[in-house]
């Protein structure tokens, strides 16, 4: 058994609207910071997992998302695996 | 003027609870995923910037983080800046 860190994130999809990065965008032009644009607010998961291998340890990374941490009409996701140690 | 694209994560610090990772962990466990350990949730931001150059985009990304988009006390951020083209 390998230990690996996981790391995901979780992006609402470029062609939906994403009101929560529009309205941070609004925000930071109200703070005085000018010429910011495309922002967009998704979510950044860490976790750790004990598996064979290093391929078991993404495909189930990948799984998770599909089934529970990603929106698969309304989001996308990218996987990242590390060996721990 | 160049133009950035700016990726922040920001995650709750590691010393912190996250009742939203332990929500996680536990569906992740319930779904038939073992060992899946340490979950931790935070947000992750992509925007662009258009800014004379490259140290001036991450200063002021910093600048951004710490000002709005990550709160000091509970969560840090990383900021990584590529040019775009």
């Amino acid at each position: 058994m390998g230990r690996f860190s996981v790391e995901v994130k979780v992006m609402p999809r470029r062609a939906l609207l994403d009101p929560q990065g529009q309205a941070v965008e609004h925000a930071l032009s109200a703070l005085g910071f000018p010429s910011v644009s495309d922002v967009r607010v998704g979510k950044a998961m860490t976790l750790e997992l004990e598996r064979p291998d290093r391929a078991q340890a993404e495909r189930d990374a990948r799984s998770m998302c599909e089934r529970l941490l990603a929106n698969p009409v309304t989001e996308d996701f990218t996987v990242s695996v590390k060996a721990v140690e």
